[in-house]
């Protein structure tokens, strides 16, 4: 029996069960889970919000699989979930275009003004500009070069900016001008235009953007948060936002989500915000949904599983 | 002596004057251009929006030369200039890679939903949707293949877009997958998801676009101009965008600019409106006014003019 804690509507149950044959059982809270977990041999869930802490897990006695419908799966009890045997894989990759595509839009609305034109249509007002520069020519530093961060710097090739990388274990990349170790960070962010986070939250990235980190970019770069919102400090960030310590931001990620009605990046008026969408489209729908059911199938079949996390591996 | 008919600030004149040594009389009247033009060989003007008709030009004795800053060049006095063998150039490719990443901003805006999430957060809401698609796999018709249709097909491909173009005469293109003649554009307009008008406005393409061929587009598709707004019915692009005979626009330019403040087009809400910029960056000015004075210079040395528009050729 397979389990869906995904805690949000999501068109992927239905799907799955057309193309599976199978039953899914839908839990969208903790009780709900504590009654069907017993029962499932495979639970669908998101690993960056997840329901399945460890005291669940403990009664889910026949669990032998766990797919996360994100690549993100920082909230999984892995260690737990490797000690039982269970396999876990994420969707890697299925995100990847579609938070690309976000991340250009988001570089590309920033240069090109697209808030403020916005915002006087919305009062009829016309008001050309002589400011703002183009992409072209521009260094675009992406931190985490995974199948997201290589996708964010093939498509930023095409407009001609420079594009570095940085990653745990740096190696040539196509698309990258020059890849470095991530413990560049500090020393590579005076040189970017643009800085986006792509890398999973773990112990190792948890604020790696900090006040230090804001300090050291220039003041017209712009900041861009596609990751998770704890990689980075998000005070530090707001401090450096007011200070103009940077020029601005695209943030689709937050400490806390949603992000509180209280938080001053609302009004800031060099930040623009999206609420956690930046991988989701049609497209990262249909490619979930086929990376769901291929797992459930091969491992029905007992083949190999896409994307499995191995213990102690990085993903 | 260098007259400027240019009728915005603009920051070109003091670098020209600074790079070529000769001193540039700024008109910004009709008045003010007839006392000035007598004197001048050479006049800097937007053949877009220009001062300068046939009655301020039989004032121009002495004049020899036009340059106007932007590619389009539709209201000069053409036939007058060359029939007095004035020679005209117009900014060819210097707002090339502006225009093409504002079209694949404006696409990405669309379909990644900036405009909705912008005035989302202006009342701090938190939405997040499943709907919309990438970019990836969709396809763009670009109406007019010169160096701006050009590189908006070359962007395009990145996204992995296909990408069809048409123009005057078909001839393959690197970066599109289907050149076809402009007489084409009815039948091709049913396949594209996003249709571009990136031609110059002439007898030819006045009202390229009209309720016809509004019709044949798809209800789901995208219509972007960044050419003129004649080369469009304006009427009935309100029209079919009030019937939702497609989905949306994305408009730079417009048949009156200033955009009238009762336009209808200001308060649909799946319109985005800017005001005649996508072609205005740091970059785009740096080489239009790179192009200013490489022709001041040439014409001052006897050479061969850059972008030099001859009798009877198209531009």
């Amino acid at each position: 029996m397979i389990v869906s804690l995904l805690v949000w509507d999501t068109p992927y149950l239905e799907a799955i069960e057309e193309a599976t044959g199978e039953k899914v059982v839908e839990c969208r809270s903790a009780e709900a889970a504590l009654k069907a977990l017993p029962e499932a041999d495979i639970a669908l869930t998101m690993g960056g919000a997840a329901l399945l802490d460890e005291t669940l897990l403990a009664t889910a006695k026949k669990l032998r699989l766990v797919l996360s419908a994100s690549a993100g799966v920082e909230k999984l009890p892995l260690e737990a979930l490797h000690a039982r045997d269970i396999a876990v894989c994420n969707a890697k990759g299925a995100h990847a275009v579609t938070i690309a595509e976000y991340v250009l839009g988001g570089m590309l609305a920033w240069s090109h003004h697209f808030p403020t034109f916005i915002q006087h249509q919305e009062r009829a007002h016309w008001q050309s500009f002589f400011s703002g520069d183009d992409l072209d020519g521009q260094t675009l530093l992406v931190v985490g070069t995974g199948l997201i961060g290589r996708e964010i710097g093939r498509k930023a090739g095409a407009f001609d900016m420079r594009v570095l990388g940085l990653r745990r274990h740096p190696a040539p990349e196509p698309h990258f001008d020059e890849i470095l170790g991530i413990g560049a960070l500090r020393e590579t962010l005076p040189r970017a235009d643009f800085v986006v986070m792509a890398t999973p939250l773990t112990d190792e990235t948890y604020h790696l953007m900090g006040a230090e980190e804001f300090r050291a970019m220039k003041d017209s770069a712009v900041f861009i948060n596609i990751a998770r919102g704890d990689t980075v400090d998000e005070d530090a960030l707001i401090s450096a936002l007011r200070g103009r310590q940077i020029a601005g931001a695209v943030l689709d990620v937050f400490h806390r989500e949603p992000l509180p009605k209280d938080s001053p990046l609302w009004s800031m008026d060099n930040v623009m915000i999206t609420p956690h969408n930046a991988g989701l489209s049609d497209s990262a729908e249909r490619k979930t949904i086929r990376f769901l059911c291929d797992n459930i199938r091969r491992f029905r079949a007992g083949q190999p599983l896409i994307n499995q996390i191995k213990k102690g591996e990085a993903y």
